[in-house]
């Protein structure tokens, strides 16, 4: 199959582009290099050396024999996305090409409006191209389980049946995301879910968890093949941040109570959801969504599961309850349902003593690369400006 | 009370503007004149004669003693927007200042992506302006019935209490939009009850049915205050272009069967529910959704009225069924509630006889300035490129 990975540079598209390589499928990847960029805005650095991609893709196929074509632009530039569809001709699409972070999304105006721009517009672009140049081609979407908030009541895969004075149908499950990026994602499905409908797109929605984890069997082939891990407070998921803090012995910071509950994966599992998406194809003019993760945790459990890793490996690790920067039930019901994917195979890699001890020494293994200023949250939902680089370097800083 | 009109040079926005300042408000318009650039664009005009504005609002003062201040600039310019709060402080901002047309955000990509930067990042600049700069003031969108689509079960006012698995919940009702235009509405909707909720913004979303009719009290107190008639296929609503086709005995152009059903509204009731949102303002904090429309008809059945009016006018007007350049059911349920308003103290316009007559009168009066090319749907939902302007002047074109 030819699989076109749209920010096969990132965290998840990077492992991603190697699995799917190493299945036997052509693999292309289009990136603009953004997120490298972001790391530079942030004065923050992902705490594994990373290589610049055509370094990555020389060692891929130095170890493998396997190339994979890189393609170097922005969604946003229709001309270049139009000739890469024209160029390549994929199967499919997989589409990691957003501005994935809650608060880099609320720093500010111009970060909440370059996130939904930056989301929606690529996601349109995408939508063209396919019907335009490619329209048999399967657009394999990440979205994000933060589109559905935390509604008293089940959560299903993309769709609801409601019963109402005495009639029924089956709905888009009602959507209540917490930020301009998860918005930006809800705004993606719905423009999606139309274009299968006036178009006959074909099209998948990954509803995606909290990804924890950066080794796959493919990164781990050659140290330039190694994946991003990022622990500070804006682009850094709740686990890896809690790794890297119990490294260094910092307090596990956790946002208020600790009973926000969400679905988390192993990055091992992003990128076999994929595939799995990619061998199954939604048909023509059909929009569906699967919700990818594959157990619930609380941030609060999740800190005291890597306070007991971090006892076995002697380190003295606390939990510190921070008043929580954003916006949100710190106690709440959650039952997300999370079949599809595991009828179509998933045999899921659930969250392991043994995974989280190796995410600690991966942690302790890069300790002279972690940054402490990066640690504490600056991004508060309730300003509508956060003026993240004021404070002077060196200085530990609390919550706004 | 304070009321700045955003988009208050428009169908809509002009009326409302004219009503508000009349009933004693301190009312202030911004516009950037867009609307009229696109009648350059799309090679039309409306049908009734307007001024620029800045005629319009000395004939006001002349007529009723009233001066409507007003500010020319975009609201994507966030620091224009920003110098209008801070001078005019208003107590409620009408935002009318969207591109407003489904056919027009279909033509093609560029103006999907037009319409949706358009809409989404001219809303998020007045919530992030309003948290900004005038956190008390109370904001009045214009959402659209559109949003909600045409589902099987009743339409509610915005939220829907859902039974499910045992448990329940009140949640955003589902939505099914059914253009990239009305799909804008849609992320507004979630991007403004999302502000709401982080930071106490308090919002009235009005999702307004489709607007009938051109004149008010207000507009026709001078001939210099006539509103805008819009009946080319992009930006004339149903009932306005049937009463032109009326006029010049064109046969009414019925998309398909007609049984699409739709929520309608004259536009006297238009200006009094934005006076009803603003004299009952949202809570802090609160998102309120509106269903603003009087009737239920279906698209035949308008049809079917003007024909009627017409033969009293001795007109001689046929009903073509044509191809429906729109993906939409054709035929369907459809029971949206729209009792909020009229709780507030609407008294809705039904829509009559002589309304009819009056507007198939107003065609005839300006029938030297209908232009017939104007009339035949070139938009076609089915199609990512629809080139509008490629047939040569003069001659009639069939759907594509």
């Amino acid at each position: 199959m030819r699989i076109l990975v749209l920010g096969g540079d990132g965290y998840c598209g990077w492992p991603t582009a190697l699995y799917l390589s190493n299945r036997d499928n052509e693999v292309a990847i289009a990136d603009s290099f953004t997120r490298r960029t972001w790391d530079h805005e942030l004065g923050a650095q992902t705490l594994t050396p990373i290589r610049p991609l055509t370094e990555r893709l020389r060692a891929w196929e130095r170890v493998t024999g396997r190339v994979i074509e890189s393609f170097v632009g922005d969604i946003l530039d229709y001309e270049f996305l139009s000739n890469v569809l024209q160029a390549f001709s994929p199967d499919a699409v997989v589409h990691f090409a957003e501005q994935r972070s809650a608060p880099y999304s609320m720093i500010d105006r111009q970060h909440a409006v370059f996130s939904q721009v930056n989301n929606v517009v690529g996601t349109l672009n995408v939508l063209f191209a396919i019907k335009e140049f490619q329209p048999d081609c399967h657009l394999v979407k990440l979205g994000t389980m933060g589109e559905y908030g935390t509604p008293n009541i089940d959560i299903e895969e993309g769709f609801i049946r409601i019963q109402h004075n005495g009639r029924e149908d089956v709905l888009p499950y009602p959507k209540q995301p917490g930020s301009f990026y998860h918005l930006s994602k809800v705004h993606d499905s719905h423009n999606i879910h139309f274009c299968c409908k006036v178009w006959g797109i074909r099209a998948t929605d990954l509803n995606q968890g909290v990804v924890y984890g950066t080794v796959t069997d493919e990164t781990s082939l050659d140290e330039a093949l190694v994946n991003r891990f990022d622990y500070d407070e804006v682009f850094g998921t709740a686990l890896n941040r809690f790794c890297v803090q119990a490294a260094i012995e910092h307090p596990l910071t956790v946002y208020g109570k600790g009973g926000q509950t969400r679905g988390f994966l192993d990055i091992r599992d992003t990128v076999r959801c994929i595939e799995l998406a990619c061998l199954n194809p939604a048909v023509r003019g059909e929009f569906r969504v699967f919700n990818q993760f594959t157990e619930q945790f609380s941030v609060l459990e999740l800190a005291e599961m890597v306070q007991v890793a971090g006892k076995r490996l002697g380190l003295d690790v606390g939990i510190d309850h921070i008043p929580d920067p954003r916006v949100e039930a710190e106690e709440h019901y959650y039952n997300a349902k999370h079949t599809k994917l595991a009828e179509l195979g998933l045999t899921p890699h659930l969250l392991s003593e043994s995974l989280l001890d190796s995410l600690v020494n991966i942690a302790m293994q890069n300790r002279d690369r972690v940054d402490q200023n990066l640690l504490m949250p600056r991004v508060n939902w309730r300003n509508s400006r956060n003026d993240r680089r004021s404070k002077p370097a060196g200085v530990a800083v609390a919550a706004d």
